[in-house]
């Protein structure tokens, strides 16, 4: 992928001299361009708003490290900031552990440097602490990111996984399936008339207008691994009730709707990287539908289905064609190391 | 190592019910142990008693990932509390994002949050929020664990690698380059007449002695990766100071000693995780070494060095032997994946 060859050795993560090379002339001018960095300390000092904080951590394998729409740099920089917001904080601060594979190229490593630092500016929220790690070639897949993050919770906003109750309805902020295909795509050589982009977006700011706009929110999820079908079974069951999906209102993009009949996947249980769940009282619905399609990362926002009074934790969806499915949880990988 | 067979797949990996089960029956019994655990959210709720935030992230590699004295379990938790504890901040609140390899062990992974959740109990700081990816066999190498950390900063202290001044003293809390002798000697199957262990320990309730105590503290750091010579070059060139060592002072166990000799290694340069090195005013000394006695990571505590006005960023050490010797940053890798 890399022109230059210089690559990153066992040194770079000694914490001796390699290592602060490597983050005063590599890491730090890529994440942090030409606005100059904050120092990356070992610990960084941090001033939040208010006292009430939420507190999150993910690691981020996804392979390949590069893929249409994005790459591991901002997809762990967004999933991060994302956690946070589902939670109905403000993310104030990133951090950012590198696990390096020996032989990865340095030109790579400042490309997702370099969006990761892009994803940090345009979220206006900094990475603030880092830490550096090699393995022995073959010990690791390339590079692996972990990014912690920390928000502060809104006064009077309260939002679970368990919140949701009979009468809501349940809105979507777009299209689904496309990380994941764009993902599988990057791995397995697929070409697609239309190609399929990584939807990796930082949704904090979609949560701030909600909120702002005091819409009232009971519960709010973000739909990544397992994809659409894991989060609505894991808030049916949390909240211990049905919910009924219309399959007609699910935004799908064409191509991605093509990519999941040819690889035999339900779009449903595929991996999305900037799409939120929300689930309301019904009364709020208007209201949440036209704050959200007057965002960037809304447009394509839509009502895809309500809860009901059915067996508690059952998922039904009708179906396009007709009738009704039952939607369970998958049970293990579907498409594995897809964040 | 495990005897029961059962072991981690691609699965446990995939956010869908298999991984809820990992962390429902193997996880969070083993981190919290018979106390009951609160629950593993992917965003944590934590409540800060200030504004005032330490943040860090540590990503841990080691290999074997068990070792004399300890595994990657508390190796991981400690280290991170003693980043946040270098900072004179008092942590509240530890993250735990884990990488497996396809194949670990789950007792393995038992030992391992076992390990993680005792030393969370010792020292008093919950684990509060995880996060779990599993990545296929030789993708990674048995299991990685990042660690990212939230402490609250003190008032009215002021502790920076930069701090240092002439005149001060230097102080070690103990003998140095056990962990790294300990992990070497698991890895290369070396065996030595008294075995070393190694000091894997969360350094905060020592620090919170000193400055309870009232001790004036210019700068405090944890000789990890690189040991006691990187941590010592740091501050004589970020304070813009000279140090002299005092070889004769610094506490060494003999079977360490002997192991370096063996292994042609430098103990100076050999990684520590329960240690700290204290620069403070030379007035201040005597009380900081009485209160450091007293607690059980300080028996062996020492004044070791000094700043003096030779020049900046120059260290020297008077050997055992007499005559001095300069002590320069290591280069790149002595011992690698040492945490």
């Amino acid at each position: 992928m890399a022109k230059n060859r210089e690559l990153v050795t066992l040194g770079h993560g000694s914490g001796g001299k390699l290592t602060h090379d490597l983050i005063g002339e590599v890491i730090v001018p890529a994440l942090y361009g030409a606005e100059g960095a904050p120092p990356m300390e070992d610990s960084a000092l941090i001033t939040a708003p208010s006292t009430a904080l939420s507190f999150t951590t993910d690691s981020y394998v996804v392979s390949p490290w590069v893929f249409p729409g994005g790459n591991i740099g901002d997809l762990a920089f967004n999933g991060t900031v994302n956690d946070l917001a589902m939670s109905g904080a403000d993310p104030i601060a990133i951090s950012m552990g590198l696990i390096l594979e020996e032989g990865f190229a340095m030109d790579d490593l400042r490309l997702v440097m370099t969006a990761m630092g892009e994803a940090a500016r345009k979220a206006g929220i900094p990475v603030v602490c880092g830490d550096t790690k090699v393995v022995p070639h073959g010990k690791a897949d390339a590079i692996f990111i972990n990014t912690s993050g920390v928000g502060v919770r809104r006064g009077g906003v309260e939002i679970r996984a368990s919140g949701a109750r009979q009468g809501d309805v349940i809105i979507i902020n777009g299209t689904i399936g496309d990380h994941g295909i764009a993902v599988m795509s990057a791995r397995e050589g697929l070409r697609f008339q239309a190609p399929v982009q990584s939807d990796t977006a930082a949704l904090h700011t979609l949560v701030r207008a909600l909120l702002d706009g005091g819409v009232e929110v009971h519960s709010m999820r973000d739909p990544t691994r397992g994809g659409l079908a894991t989060t609505i079974c894991e808030i049916a069951a949390d909240s211990k009730v049905a919910i009924l999906l219309d399959e007609r209102e699910i935004p799908l993009n064409e191509a991605v709707a093509g990519a999941c009949e040819l690889l035999g996947l339900d779009p449903m249980t595929v991996a999305n990287e900037g799409k939120m769940i929300l689930v309301l009282p019904e009364r709020e619905a208007e209201k949440a539908i036209s704050i959200m399609r007057g965002h960037p990362l809304g447009q394509r926002s839509s009502i895809i289905g309500r809860v009901t009074d059915g067996r508690v934790g059952r998922v039904t969806c009708l179906s396009v064609v007709g009738g009704d499915r039952v939607i369970n949880m998958p049970h293990g990988e579907i498409l594995p190391r897809i964040c």
